[in-house]
């Protein structure tokens, strides 16, 4: 199925779907710390109870909460002291009726004891008599067996992006290795006869290379490795050369520059001659990032960006990312960070078309409203002033001051 | 200035900064693409204006805008074409009323011109001359010399992180090189006799390190290089060892476990042991987490923090991320993105204190509703199953259900 219509994302990310088929998460073992911000690529359940002991919250001593019950300043509760637990060991006696343990934070709780009266609700006499002078409930200042995680319980399911409290939960169920998603190698190719690499020296008429830089940097973001292919002329031979090179190093080729009708007609020839089905869609209805081009070569997606810095961010955010977190097996609705806020002044869009403005975020009277940044979409700098895309959903005409618009942050 | 009261987290962290005096930035040079997520060490002025030149952002033909003013459909105006604008290239001609050059987008305007018609808006006759059938204002479809970045102008702050578009912004300034901070060496150290590496079989009454796990990551997340040093035994010449062998290798180091009062006096006497000023603040009016320590030795920060992994991620975040910032010269307001959401059921807080509540995000109706997670500071399972912390201010008895709160999000 080939779109050449502007589609809309979505139209135009399942035609490429469709073309590429079943896009299978390649998984690697890695130790737990260096699996921050990776993605699970197994469900992982718990083989034990954690804790695997009733354990106590507190410093003070072990009891039968029934043997408190009724206890008050003016008549305390009187428990025999047998014993002090050790950390790290199990109490060697059980609890009988009328008697307590003394027990740290921590500490295993006895058998038969049920609640921990803290350190500072008590009196202990010489002759290992224990005054208590406040009631506990069954279960105060205990963590029961298994209520942080329960045996046989899931943990954290495949798709999962790893968090510190992840990792630490997978270190209390003892795991030591994690089997997470490979992260896809996204080459990044730039073109256009006016551009040069930031290092040269620039002639009138030409420009340096930035979409190298912000779309690498987009790709490691989300969880991709950048292979960075350079700046490459306008020249059929020179880009295929490179695009066959990229190819076969990468599991997704993303191009930018370029964003002349000449330039793209160069791109959609080259994708066109590596192979089936080559150009899936050439167009979509959002603003900026009209001129995108999806195809799919030996079985991997190409990505043709348009050329201003701004469009090409964007459509990156709309089409590559959702590309490489099905690559990681990460739900599609993961990414940035939304938040609901009033949109500054009236912005008019056009029906049928997504679009997406830059806003700055700013709070005025305890309500988030968002400012848009206009300028040209070749304009980095309003990119680098905004904190955030706000987006008008197809169906609508524009929004009006005041109105409630979703932004997504950087 | 020693405070042994439980103080709110700004005078902790005051205190303990006037003991460490000034806290320098250490720097180095990166090169742009690992530069992501560093923070900047320089004020970046643009050397240059960006673009160099006046540059079409539309395929179509330079013109004088005035040259099309009053045209339509039935009276269009009629300009001869001189010739063509090679992309990377200075016009070698200048244009004069009357005339127009075909441009590519990102082709420099030739002298005389200050405005481009789009293609669609024209009809080019053999004769070379140019049918317009709509007036263009001057700048239109213009990106003008210096429109993106001035020469001169703060391109971005020293103390800014970077991202995609910053990146990419210093690219197109010709930068190859930034100065950056050096990542702070955090040395993570657990202990308590109860506590076992993941690795090991454990026996009733041990539990398996967590601490350790979601620390280091913290540290990770945060910009610093986490040094991870294991589990130490509640013994005195131990745990000065590890101590020693941690200041002497790292910037900070931030030690947890032992939250039983014996463990808790252990770090205590081994932070006095080291050096002046030993222990600064010892008790937060925070919950969870309490029971913290903050110190320095050798002019490094240590911090105790509570044993329970959720107290010690909390006081983690409000004590260790600010000293991290300090030491990468990061604005302490960086850090989690902070929504506003209502709180789902009544909670209740002691005056004074400051209560971070763990939440889950809920939309309702299009508003964001806040469900507390709840369960003891020993059960890691509820920060994995919330999304972020609620903050209770200290001047709060508490907030009621519907009530508007802050929600940082991990």
């Amino acid at each position: 199925m080939r779109l050449f219509d502007a589609r809309t994302v979505r139209d135009a990310l399942d035609a490429l779907k469709k073309s590429l088929g079943n896009i299978p998460v390649k998984c690697e073992e890695v130790p737990l710390l260096p699996a921050l911000n990776r993605v699970l690529a197994e469900d992982v359940y718990s083989s034990e109870d954690i804790p695997a002991f009733d354990r106590s919250t507190v410093d003070g001593y072990a009891v039968m909460a029934r043997d408190t019950f009724g206890a008050g300043e003016s008549i305390p509760a009187l428990l025999k002291v047998v014993g002090e637990i050790r950390m790290g060991e199990r109490p060697e006696v059980s609890l009988k009726p009328g008697q307590a343990m003394k027990i740290s934070t921590g500490g295993m709780l006895p058998e038969g004891s049920d609640a921990v009266v803290m350190l500072e609700y008590t009196q202990q006499f010489d002759d290992g008599t224990l005054v208590i002078e406040r009631p506990v409930a069954p279960g105060e200042n205990v963590i029961f067996r298994g209520e942080d995680v329960k045996k046989g319980s899931l943990v954290l399911p495949k798709g999962h992006t790893l968090r510190p409290q992840d990792l630490a939960a997978l270190a209390g169920i003892g795991r030591q290795k994690l089997k997470v998603a490979v992260p896809p190698v996204v080459a990044v190719i730039s073109t256009g006869d006016e551009i040069r690499p930031p290092g040269e020296k620039i002639k009138p008429g030409e420009i340096r290379d930035m979409n190298t830089y912000s779309l690498a940097a987009q790709v490691q973001k989300w969880g991709g490795i950048p292979r960075p292919y350079g700046v490459v002329r306008d020249d059929f031979d020179e880009l295929c050369k490179v695009m066959v090179e990229a190819l076969a190093n990468s599991d997704m080729v993303v191009l930018s520059g370029g964003s002349s009708v000449g330039t793209r007609d160069l791109t959609v020839k080259v994708i066109e001659s590596l192979g089936e089905p080559g150009v899936v869609v050439h167009g979509l209805a959002v603003k900026p990032g009209k001129p995108t081009i999806l195809g799919a070569v030996m079985g991997r997606p190409v990505v043709g960006l348009p050329g201003h810095p701004v469009s090409a961010m964007v459509i990156f955010e709309l089409v590559v990312r959702p590309l490489i977190f099905a690559m990681l097996g990460r739900p599609a609705n993961y990414g940035g960070i939304k938040v609901r806020a009033r949109i500054a002044r009236n912005i008019a869009s056009a029906a049928g078309r997504e679009d997406f403005i830059r806003v700055k975020l700013e709070e005025r009277d305890g309500e988030l409203w968002a400012k848009p940044i206009l300028g040209k979409s070749g304009l980095i700098s309003t990119m680098v002033e905004s904190d955030g895309l706000a987006r008008i959903p197809p169906e609508k005409l524009g929004v009006g001051e005041g109105e409630y618009i979703e932004v997504e942050l950087y």
